[in-house]
């Protein structure tokens, strides 16, 4: 096949394993993605005209008369012509005469044929061609003819089966679709509605199928699982969609491990070929851990820079604002290390941490430099004794030109500022050159025994499940629901992967009179529009529960996407629009009418109040 | 393993195909038909407790220790128990003493734990139990215990699975997710609205993802396909649900030969091995073709009783009723032979049939007995000359004992009398013991050659699409659109099983120009709501076609079942209510107020008339 130097070069591009999102991708990585797998590469060219696709053709093919469809990436002089599908390009001559170009294989035409005609595109359909995101997404079906969405999309499919077969074939699941026209929950604010033909009633759009799947196990369907669709109303929020999808799994007879072995197991096999492994098992950490580690319940971790109690270093310190921190209830010292911060750090980005503590947290940001000569250089460094100094160095692992952000305060709180400018300051870093998160390490981490309940925003004597009502409390804090239900723990477990929350699931209560006892008594919840699941669990419901996994934001993370609108085929924008056919959009009034609704503008609301 | 005789008999059940839906279907069937596959069992028991399910156990694991899971089916003195799960029933035998019971294998029990009590059931799980389907949906998690609804819920499943493996696996199709939150489509009365948070503005929850699916054609993923959710508010329309599941595909460079080439193999691929084979090719009829044999573009092909015309007999015939239709323009003369209708069929049959035919199709019918003696017994015999006698016999090749219904008329309307007539005569005959359908059998039928276009209901002298607007004319009927449109064929194609239509698809208009052409012109649509498509087939969209499977009806003839709902997890009333939640229902008005709609109760609107 002729190539042209350029074309080559694209070519010699695809040996090489993707290393970092900004590099580009090319046609036939999804080939070369099922090439290096153990399975057979399927027929691309089955019932339809074409004998092969343009990516496909090597000197093998010398001699075959072949027949390839694809839209035309260039033409010069009615000559050549390059052919593009979304395996790859290929090189078209046109005969003229009998000039033989140089290269390894040519397609001579024989019969050509103009498929559709083309008006000018609004962009080039060239990976090097920079387009804004809003007239990506007026023209997705163009911005879809790239390689890099062609590989999103298509690794997408190929990952959701390889999971199809883990849970199916292998571990016996059965995939149940379950109805998305429903009845709201309580407290489903975030619902979407739709209007019945009833007068006054209307389905709701579920968040998850979370009822269904517990009916199920309750139904003897043992080993359940689902792409799920789900919807959320959230308004406008970055980088969140209206619908999404997740793998929604429920087994009965299971425990917490029993969950988290199977969906190391599932991500591993279904893990694409061009990545590293995947390493099982993941790493476990309690939510008190983490937060008192990261300041975080989905940390990164990919690099170091944790945390670290300082407190009994001070214990007996003369600087006030130490001495003040400890004195109160949960008081602590806390400090991150910045490796080379001396090195990478400026003044004015220590200025505008140490303001960003301020405005944020209420916190003060005391900053420790270790100079070369491990010196201190801080404004409290007169009032630190030589013990604390060799305590400190020991206990943070300081470094020669590594930077020490020090707070103090209430350890939750200290914490999360900590954590805060822990991921601050790794961005700081990667921008000023050095690699901390590296992007090919995808680095799984199981958070453990969250608290089942939090304080109410809106009244913090009350009391509000942390994750759902359905959540089972930890085994040895059930004592704890009739005594003091804040300190209860339950059996929630979070799969965060490189510092996002990919999944998150619970053994479920499966006793209908601790399930009435939470939501009646602890969480004074209505519970008669629960009533049917209730009344499910009194029939003999097994001990169960699952997990959910969020789908977009995981392929987001395996592509190096930087939105999961880069892993969905038509995806809204953050204001929930779809900006190629413009919805959402009005309606005549008489297709309300068979609903019973009409639209109240605000000037219908004043007209009320003019009543 | 020890079982009670009325036990045993239930598993000797298990080796015999199901032949008809009313015989029960018992546990480990699911089982059975996973053994008779290539393919491994999966594991049942990874991750769990449990070591085996109670179907699992035979003689090879005794002496083993088991772990078992499952709800009590019986219990008899505290000594025995049986267990059951989805896989089967087991007998387990709490040690009294040493006695020993008959029968291949016992589980005694070491240690046993109630896992959860169950309350006084509404109806026991047993297949003998009969109880109403209100009842059954009502208590859903209690019915989906059954067998029968493992066994369809199961099988849905793995035939899913089956598919997907077919489509992505073995011919590179692109498993995509299209959104559910869309525009309105131009006449889309049937769609759900989803009021959004900007005043006025709504989402649709789409029929299908047609416009989506040729998007993604113009995107170059050029094999789509996906299990897609869809919405339709009919109302109460009984076997028909609000939502539903279709395979939906989308090919590039495809002509309607591939497409069903493509869905032979994909139905052959994935049929359940308890089940005869598929054969392919499907036959194919024009739509004129299965109009004039069977008065139905979805006929049943199980059994013969064809229309035959037989206008030719009576061109000289001094009958006054068959002379006056022969005059008329299209005027026929029609048949079906009923075998052995003279001897099942009553009196009181033909007279309802005769009913039937004045009063829905203001037809006269003239029912023809042949005598064992050959003698013609009917009303007219006296005027039926011998040579038109021996010919009737010939054309309609009737035998001894049957019954020839005649009728004539204008051609569509005879036949669609005979077709409804020919299904009627069917059903008498099956209440008498005359096996027609084998309910083993399924017989596929490709229908081609719709018409393009209809005349409009409400409007006759209007046009309006036989099926969708994007359907390709035929190639052969595309001057027709500027002259007679009318008269012009589609590239539309259905594919019917046992008269039911399954899927239905099509090739697409690929030119934008006679895309605007055939909806501004010719169907007086409004384009401006699909100019979003016209523009994006103006950016070179490919040839392409596809087709949609409706899952649901198809699994439902697949099981036997009597109604779709039982192939559904939890499905709808034909009223569109969720029994079970008491859904859809009604939701505050302060729940309303951030989607800017106001519920107008019939009280309101006479307030609007009195204004």
């Amino acid at each position: 096949m002729y190539f042209p130097s350029w074309l080559s070069q694209l070519y010699r591009g695809l040996s090489r394993p993707i290393r970092r999102t900004t590099q580009p991708i090319w046609g036939s990585l999804y080939r070369s993605l099922l090439q290096s797998s153990q399975r057979r590469i399927p027929e691309f060219s089955s019932f339809v005209v074409r004998t092969n696709t343009c990516g496909e053709l090597r000197s093998s093919h010398l001699g075959q008369e072949v027949t390839l469809c694809g839209w035309i990436q260039y033409r010069r002089q009615n000559t050549f012509l390059v052919l593009r599908d979304f395996d790859g390009l290929v090189q078209v001559i046109i005969p003229q005469d009998e000039k033989m170009p140089t290269g390894e294989i040519e397609i001579k035409v024989k019969t050509a044929e103009l498929l559709n005609a083309c008006k000018k595109l609004p962009f080039e359909i060239k990976n090097f061609v920079k387009k804004t995101e809003a007239l990506r997404l007026q023209y997705r079906y163009l911005d879809l003819r790239s390689f890099q969405m062609q590989y999103n999309l298509r690794l997408r499919s190929q990952m959701v089966m390889k999971m199809r077969e883990y849970l199916c074939n292998l571990h016996g699941f059965v995939d149940i679709e379950t109805p998305t026209l429903f009845k709201r929950t309580p407290g489903g604010a975030k619902e979407f509605l739709v209007p019945s033909r009833e007068p006054g009633k209307f389905y709701s759009l579920p968040q998850s199928p979370q009822q269904f799947k517990q009916l199920l196990m309750v139904g003897g369907l043992d080993r359940y699982f689902q792409v799920a669709r789900c919807y959320r109303d959230e308004g406008s929020r970055p980088d969140r969609q209206p619908e999404f999808t997740q793998i929604d799994i429920e087994m009965s007879f299971v425990d917490q491990t029993g969950i988290q072995s199977l969906i190391e197991g599932l991500l591993q096999y279904s893990w694409p070929n061009d990545k590293d492994p995947v390493v099982v098992p993941f790493p476990t950490m309690t939510f008190a851990e983490v937060l008192a580690t990261y300041g975080t319940d989905k940390p990164d971790t990919r690099f170091g820079m944790k945390i670290i109690d300082i407190s009994d270093v001070f214990r007996n310190t003369e600087i006030g604002f130490l001495q003040d921190a400890l004195s109160k209830p949960h008081g602590t010292v806390k400090a991150i290390c910045i490796p080379e911060g001396a090195k990478y750090l400026k003044r004015k980005d220590i200025e505008s941490i140490r303001n960003f503590a301020a405005d944020h947290f209420n916190q003060e940001i005391l900053p420790v430099f270790l100079n070369a000569n491990r010196n201190w250089n801080s404004p409290v460094a007169n009032f630190i004794m030589e013990s604390q100094r060799l305590e400190l160095i020991r206990l943070m692992e300081t470094q020669e030109e590594d930077v020490v952000l020090l707070t103090a305060g209430e350890h939750n709180k200290a914490c999360s500022l900590l954590g805060k400018l822990r991921l601050e300051c790794a961005d700081l870093l990667e921008t000023r050159g050095v690699v901390l998160r590296d992007p090919t390490l995808f680095s799984f981490l199981w958070v453990v025994d969250f608290p089942l309940f939090l304080p109410k925003e809106e009244n913090p004597r009350e009391l509000e499940s942390a994750h759902h009502p359905f959540t089972a409390p930890h085994p040895s804090d059930i004592h704890l629901l009739y005594t003091e239900p804040k300190k209860a723990r339950s059996q929630h477990y979070d799969l965060v992967l490189n510092g996002n929350e990919i999944g998150g699931g619970s053994i479920r209560i499966h006793n209908a009179e601790l399930q009435r006892y939470i939501l009646a008594t602890l969480l004074k919840e209505d519970v008669k529009m629960l009533s049917h699941l209730l009344q499910a669990l009194d029939y003999g419901a097994p001990p169960h529960g699952g997990i959910a996994l969020g789908l977009d934001r995981l392929i987001c993370l395996v592509t190096g996407s930087p939105s999961i609108r880069d892993v969905i085929a038509f995806p809204k924008s953050f204001r929930g629009h779809d900006l190629m056919s413009n919805t959402p959009d009005s309606v005549p009034p008489e297709e309300l009418k068979p609903y019973h609704i009409r639209v109240s503008k605000p000037t219908d609301s004043k007209a009320e109040r003019a009543h």
